[in-house]
């Protein structure tokens, strides 16, 4: 016996201004439109900074605040009803404070617990494991799920485009802005639209070398300028290789544990790296299957910690009584395994 | 009836090199000795950068695993048995991947669940709560709860120190690099040597300003020159007058929630800001009454998510069964308060 059902109330989201096309993206960078489309397969994506300016126009706290305000809204729940954030980013605003703790004042919250995860791909489903285990202990409560990156920090728009390789390239057309968040509780709730029931977390690269590496600089980096001149490094290969093998082991691994068999599966929410990779892993995960995938990377971009909550709020108003649903995440940093089974509340 | 308690196998702490007296700071940063003596009132920190060379030495990742070997051989456990990490920092050594999995990977852990919360001083204790949660769920199973900080990409040691404000200079001689380490378990076992039995960790500055403020930077800020030039700020009057009413009402929360009278504790874990503040709390908080104070600060710094963890290793010894200890931790940046009750375990 497993742990009790986590009850999603309600869910939100939020994006900074308008969609960036690819040619509009492709012409800023100075490289081939049909690159981008060919290498990445990713549409659209959102910025927080102005392409143009350079300019930071949403912090990370604004996209969360605007997810949370809207996933209250959505589970009919009062800010002052919630007991516990958990905000899961790998790009906070600040070191200190927290940006859930600011989160919090920004809903005008006081006294609840601020728990903020610093985390990839895989952060919105370790963010809803703390939740769950939270909810454990005090069940009554409302919790709220949070998660976002906001990569404007990063986005070195003075840079010749031209000059990068294509592992560096991938950073700027891979990944966007945004924001998600859910409203959780430990009991069940009129107008609960679904509960994730099995969950899966773990670690599965010991003496693999990271897959991605995102550095941070401090005053003493300025100064000597020992600052890398690539601070977001990926191992495109390393990721193309190894995500879809640790995809079907996570499925498999929910499948055990709920004691579904596939056939009994509705959606497939698979991992959202860019559009192309993401349509490659959604075929062979459910090949045979009738799974219905629910993706949003091809019009978000990879977002991040908020991928997995902007699925969630396209999947809860698909779902209709007893329908299933698989949640599979993988973060490529240091490998991680992360996802989730859900399942449609009574009507 | 609350949560179940956590029980304390076994800490551990680790710090970088050589203890830095006053007299050598001072006289790197070519500012008076005395200043440090009198308004700080800490003697000693140890750096994980070289001073003389500004070369990073240990990381934080280095720091966490020594800290958790011991805690670990303290424990008398072995790396396989745990299930999950905790971690705790503002510091971390880059965004992604996190400390926590690559801890996991130096402790030669295959998949575990690695958590890592973006903290500052009140974070072995938000550490505490999710290990706390977590072991609800799975009480079988042991858990690795760990805090640290390393300051070293702040550490500019490139300026002329002689030309920044106290608040600024305040940064410099307050804080110290180091980590600690706790084993901890669901059930009870053979050698535990006492148990956290009630736990509060909420936000307590709706509205207010935050007392501490840490950027970081981005590839962006490094070409644009956005990067503020001080990237750590403390509103060290704010936190004089604050600190020390929080946890009044933290002790009084916690004397509540366990049910316990001031006169059965036996040992107070006070908050760790610098030497001279920690004393005049501790004289304040436990005025008329026996209560022994148990602070690492004079001799380490402040060592933000560390504090908690080195106090605790200090504290382990001398408890006697049916003793009592409060542990108190207030966090400046956006007010937190966050503290527990420990009772020695029987013999």
């Amino acid at each position: 016996m497993g742990p009790p059902p986590v009850h999603l109330l309600g869910t939100g989201t939020a994006l900074p201004g308008e969609p960036v096309g690819n040619d509009r993206l492709a012409e800023r960078l100075g490289i081939p439109s049909a690159w981008v489309e060919t290498f990445i397969g990713t549409r659209t994506r959102h910025f927080a900074v102005d392409l143009d300016t350079g300019r930071a126009r949403w912090t990370l706290e604004d996209l969360c605040t605007d997810a949370a305000d809207r996933a209250l809204a959505n589970a009919g729940a009062d800010p002052s009803e919630v007991d516990f954030i958990v905000l899961a980013t790998a790009t906070p605003d600040a070191l200190m404070p927290s940006t859930a703790a600011l989160l919090a004042d920004r809903l005008g919250i006081q006294g609840a617990a601020a728990y903020q995860l610093q985390s990839g791909c895989g952060g919105a489903v370790q963010a809803f494991a703390v939740a769950r285990a939270l909810l454990s202990l005090g069940p009554a409560g409302l919790g709220l799920v949070v998660g976002g990156d906001v990569c404007s920090k990063h986005l070195d728009l003075g840079q010749d485009f031209r000059d990068l390789p294509p592992a560096a390239l991938v950073n700027y057309v891979l990944f966007g802005d945004g924001a998600g968040a859910a409203v959780v509780s430990g009991r069940p709730r009129p107008g609960a639209r679904a509960a994730l029931t099995h969950l899966e977390h773990r670690l599965a690269g010991l003496g693999l070398p990271p897959g991605q590496r995102v550095e941070w600089f401090g005053a003493a980096d300025l100064r000597s300028g020992t600052a890398p001149r690539t601070p977001v490094r990926e191992d495109y290969k390393a990721v193309e290789q190894r995500v879809p093998e640790l995809a079907r082991e996570l499925r498999d691994a929910l499948l055990t544990a709920a004691d579904w068999s596939p056939e009994s599966v509705d959606y497939l929410l698979p991992p959202q790296l860019g559009g192309r990779m993401t349509e490659r892993i959604t075929s062979e995960l459910g090949r045979g299957l009738e799974w219905e995938p629910v993706s949003c990377v091809a019009e978000t971009g990879n977002t991040g910690n908020a991928l997995v909550l902007h699925q969630l709020d396209r999947l809860l108003p698909l779902l209709t009584p007893a329908q299933r649903a698989l949640v599979l995440s993988v973060e490529s940093s240091k490998w991680i395994r992360a996802g989730f089974t859900v399942e449609a509340s009574d009507a």
